[in-house]
């Protein structure tokens, strides 16, 4: 019989190796949120850079995953849950790749707001941008520890991110009517309000995909979502 | 000698089926972004039902081709360009499920957009609508025909998509200041073109995707950009 100890090691070495990239780009792109949101909150240039920054290595990250992932697909032959793992990793190196790049605009937006009503707004970005950051978190979470329970949490707890956006889309465009100089930076706001609404929104597929790669099962295809029924947020299900 | 023609058979009908799944996502996804641009151009409530209709069929081709791959990966044991194309295709259906997300976004937003001024701007969407809807029918060309110069076709006129996208935020902004009662229909045009970018942004990723499943090579990681050098044009490199 042959010796396979050494085989069988370093597969797993592989796969942790694999678990490992995931989870430092998940600390990246997490740290890429945090900055961004210091940039608004203290129009801080240079947090704003340092976020625009890093996209380079998480383009990088997802690029070695992939080759990775290929690797042990095509020499490892993994099987059952390691497989599915391996498949979702390869869709939640995507998802991240995006927040990555949604904190970047935040980031970038963040140096045009600069309006008295513009820091009205700010206390609702703020809570909702702490909010999406701890959905981050746990979602990465999730993927680190493959917990399914911490992925169900994300999963219910978008519902508060679809709230908070649907408030702050209403109080933006009030701002734009009261006063012209508004509009522009309001604008700004706007998407920026919109791009932490996709970020929860990654964090949720994030958690539906280590759902699956841990219990084979898909979480119900419709989301619990919230904000009341306005045209603006029955709008904004499932989009962009 | 085993008979292994039975075997050599089936792998390939079964990546035939996985090609004919994506092409089939990809059929849908254009018809959504058609559907959605006649809303747009027609106020056509229809059209922008079609449209969100569609989004289950979409998830549902989405979640099948996953099924699919992992098989083909556990049973199989696909290599090198095989493998590349299965591993691209994982990816390449997240972008098209995008796509159709953005595509629904445009038709529900596309009710709400009744003024005069709206009118005016049209132009211009139809236009960018148009080109967007090329680049798309492109990339999904490129897939059904794993053929890397279509690819490279759409990667270069992404550029121009960004130079539509930067004018009509200008236009719309002015629009905003020019009468309040033209912020809110226009707040739903600048989501709609920037849904409109991030389609095009998705068709390019597609092109890069096929490209690098056909030649084993990736496309340069800067892409070519359009639109003069604008705070919102430097602001959109990338991004949401």
């Amino acid at each position: 019989m042959v010796d396979r100890s050494h085989i069988v090691k370093s597969y797993e070495q592989e796969l942790g190796q694999l678990r490992s990239m995931v989870s430092q780009m998940g600390g990246i792109v997490e740290n890429q949120v945090a900055l961004a949101l210091s940039a608004i909150s203290e129009q801080n240039e240079e947090a704003a850079s340092s976020t625009t920054q890093q996209d380079a290595s998480v383009d990088a990250l997802e690029r070695n995953v992939e080759s990775l992932a290929i690797r042990l697909l095509a020499l490892r032959s993994p099987m059952a849950s390691d497989l599915r793992e391996i498949v979702a990793t390869l869709k939640i190196t995507g998802d991240l790749e995006r927040i990555g790049d949604y904190a970047s605009s935040i980031a970038r937006r963040s140096l045009r707001i600069r309006t008295a009503s513009g820091q009205l707004t700010l206390t609702g970005l703020r809570s909702m941008g702490r909010l999406v950051q701890d959905n981050l978190r746990r979602s990465i979470d999730a993927i680190t520890q493959q917990d399914s329970s911490r992925a169900m949490e994300v999963w219910h707890s978008d519902r508060a991110v679809d709230e908070y956006y649907t408030a702050l889309f209403r109080e933006l465009v009030t701002y734009m009517m009261e006063d012209p100089r508004n509009i522009r930076p309001c604008t700004e706001l706007l998407f920026i309000a919109k791009n932490l609404e996709r970020i929860g929104d990654h964090a949720t597929n994030i958690a539906e995909r280590v759902f699956y790669a841990v219990t084979g099962e898909n979480l119900p295809s419709v989301r619990p979502r919230g904000g009341i029924a306005t045209t603006e947020n029955s709008a904004d299900k499932n989009e962009q």
